[in-house]
């Protein structure tokens, strides 16, 4: 049994690897590179070379109640959609309600997976970027890149955007104003959405999607369905680009000195700058193991947490995935397992079994997705959450629940999905969790207006027939499909 | 008959006030105390006492097709909504194409309505403004408050944003991503509106921008219905208040040293800087004559033009209204009926006749909007143009037009409403109205995405059927309601 955790980075992932380790009383101790916690979410002004960050600006892009962790719920005036610093207040409020941060060796780069000694090493090579007035170029319409373009937009020359496929653009906030995820997420949209066909799925958001603005217009639509991409989400792109603030251009052919020529022959001069968002390349370049080789931003991990062929099993991967949701949850309920395999009280299946897990996931996700380095670490959000969490007991049996808890119950299948659904039951359970689950619309509309009221008032007895009404539906739905 | 006109600023309005009085065959003369075309369309990084500017990323909020000259359509690669620098770039062309500046003696400064004597006089006092990491307050949620509140969210700390009444917010891009007056102004559209109690519009228009977020929610929703106040435009405001980056805030009670009380009672500290969007009082400091005396906003024009004391009419007064819709159509008309009148072409009523009809126009206002000095000059974008546009005989006589051009006679009433309709007949025909009304579709959407192509496909003889049930159908509703 691994009793010395070391843990790599103190952002969102780092963190709740430390809390995860606290909770099973292992021995974390966790060697950030920087002087503040927060990774790339900590905003700073200068370029600093290695590391990167948000911009100024930067919004995150899953609303407060679906991407934070488990048993600790932001407070109700917190932006339902957090600012960067208001997420870093949020990460500090959650390192020092937990007795994080005397666990965390600040200005302590690892260089190789033994633990290195104390050293300070900052390689500052600030310089302030100043695209005022610029013609600027943006590559790649991933988030960053459209961010990139509509901040830019403001300041610079009429910005060109160009992008290979284009993309499905999301807005952050829909129907009413209400955030996205949370309309979407949910425990009966997931089961819909696994009774559905996908193609007749994708129309549904694509015509919803082009109701904002028709995709084809504003020269964006791609070749493929919605759902074989990661979505972009960016909520001002179509309005500068009817303001001709931004323009969409094809796939880049030649860059000149000061010229770029795109696939469709068109020619732009006077170009000053060429900013590519082109997405990055993941590794692990201080673990020099072949099970952590990554080529191509494929990396065989099981359930993106354990290489196989490490055994027994002493290291695991956080957070990273890219999930049609929150990053944040996932890696918590990462942690939870991997601190209980280390601890021997979760075995895995055998080598051959994971690989084969592996191989069906790549096989799964070349078959979805569009072919790019991009949709290597796909999940789906509910999916992996629930299956990880069935590995260590956390995830809520809703049948169970029904009986012993109706409004409850009907809160984790009807409402929002929100990560505390997994402090319920299984090790380390949070007794806040029912009351954070059932009050979740009241922190979301509270982060809107502090005005906005509860508005729970349906009783226990609706609850537990309406709750009784759709087991019913559900048992004959599974019998006359299947 | 005045002969030699002195037009006092090179802004939009000063631009078409010289453009009419030369196709009038006047002697025109324009005063601009800058150095520039374009008023206050024309930014400036400094800021310039007595002189008022856009920001650096201001969009106009009307779509291109609806807000230019009669006679000079922007070109199809033209951003639907033109950013500043677009707009001055549009204005430069029309002074241009028309050999305007010619006629324009920069840097001149009016002092009084003699004709001054040339001098140029500067006053420079440029400061650069810098809201960096600031914590500011916006007081007043016109168009300008919101934007400068939206453009100083992304780079100052979160922005209050203080209103008395709230605002309804519309988006300048609506279905599909379609112009939203371009979807809205037709002449159909106002048949309808005048066929439609107000409140049952009301409730329709408000329904369908609380689905684009709940203003009730957003703490932005205001106590009267949707058309007693000047609509606001933004974009971006419900994401920035959905990010906490804006907090709506409700009418400042008490301003301390660095701290604001709130009519709710809650208090603000820290306070760096207090923006006061509060609106603009205007007048006429150069001109030493009752009629043109100006209070609380309140000026007394036959039409927002000629004052009915000053007999006979050598002055008038160009683009003093406030339209839901484009101003710089309705400057331009209002310069051609000037001139036909100062020509004596035109003749206005008896000076009882116009005083009369002031009173009712600012009966009819006090009426429908709530009382602010904001209100006093607003008119109804199509109808002050027909009302003009048929004293001068330019008003496209529809029934005859049906016989004629059934084609033409259907975009005019069904298609988008455009300034081009006032060039068909009357003083000084273009004779490119008529393809410019038939291609307006086109034009916008080029400005949206250069791919997109013309789709006027229908036959002629369908046109003529249509019309002509539509004619009845009219008759028939007339006949019934009235």
């Amino acid at each position: 049994m691994a009793n010395r955790i070391a843990v790599i980075g103190a952002g969102p992932s780092g963190l709740c690897a430390l809390k995860s380790c606290l909770e099973e009383h292992l021995e974390p101790v966790c060697y950030e590179k920087t002087s503040y916690i927060g990774g790339l979410w900590y905003y700073t002004s200068n370029v600093i070379e290695g590391r990167g960050c948000v911009m100024k600006s930067t919004v995150i892009n899953t609303s407060k109640e679906t991407m934070v962790y488990s048993d600790f719920p932001p407070p109700a005036d917190c932006p339902v959609y957090m600012h960067n610093t208001k997420l870093v207040e949020y990460l500090k409020a959650y390192a020092s309600h937990f007795d994080l941060k005397e666990r965390i060796r600040f200005e302590h780069e690892v260089l190789g997976v033994v633990q290195a000694e104390d050293f300070a090493k900052r390689r500052d090579n600030g310089t302030h970027v100043g695209y005022e007035d610029k013609k600027v170029l943006v590559v790649g319409i991933g988030n960053s890149g459209g961010d990139v373009a509509v901040e830019l937009s403001r300041i610079a020359k009429p910005v060109l955007l160009s992008t290979r496929r284009g993309s499905w653009v999301m807005n952050r906030i829909e129907k009413n104003g209400l955030p996205i995820d949370i309309l979407l997420h949910s425990r009966v949209t997931d089961l819909f959405k696994r009774l559905t066909p996908r193609s007749l799925l994708n129309w549904a958001v694509e015509a919803r999607l082009n109701a904002r603005f028709d995709h084809e217009l504003y020269g964006l639509k791609p070749e493929h369905r919605f759902d074989s991409q990661h979505p972009m989400v960016n909520d001002e792109l179509p309005n500068r680009i009817a303001s001709g603030t931004i323009t969409i251009k094809p796939d880049v052919k030649k860059i000149g000195p000061t010229s770029v020529e795109f696939v469709d022959g068109s020619l732009e001069d006077d170009i000053d700058a060429i900013i590519l968002a082109t997405g990055y390349n993941f590794g692990f370049p201080f673990i020099d193991h072949p099970a952590l080789e990554v080529k191509d931003n494929v990396v065989n991990l099981y359930k993106y947490v354990f290489p196989p062929d490490i055994q027994p099993s002493t290291l695991a991967v956080i957070g990273c995935v890219q999930p049609l949701g929150a990053v944040m949850p996932i890696s918590e309920i990462q942690c939870r397992w991997a601190v209980r395999v280390f601890k021997g009280l979760s075995s895995l299946p055998s080598s051959d079994a994971m690989w084969t897990d592996i191989r069906n996931k790549q096989r799964d996700l070349s078959e979805r997705y569009v072919k790019s380095r991009r949709h290597t670490i796909q999940v789906e959000y509910i999916e992996i959450m629930d299956d990880i969490g069935s590995k260590i007991g956390s995830k809520p049996d809703l049948g169970k629940l029904f009986w012993k808890d109706p409004r409850l119950a009907w809160h984790c299948f009807f409402g929002p999905y929100v990560p505390y659904q997994y402090r319920l039951v299984g090790p380390h359970p949070w007794n806040g969790a029912r009351e954070a689950i059932m009050t979740v619309w009241d922190r979301t509309l509270a982060g809107i207006s502090p005005k906005s009221k509860p508005n729970d008032s349906m009783p226990l007895w609706l609850y537990a027939i309406l709750m009784a009404v759709l087991a019913v539906v559900i048992k004959w739905l599974i019998f006359v499909l299947f």
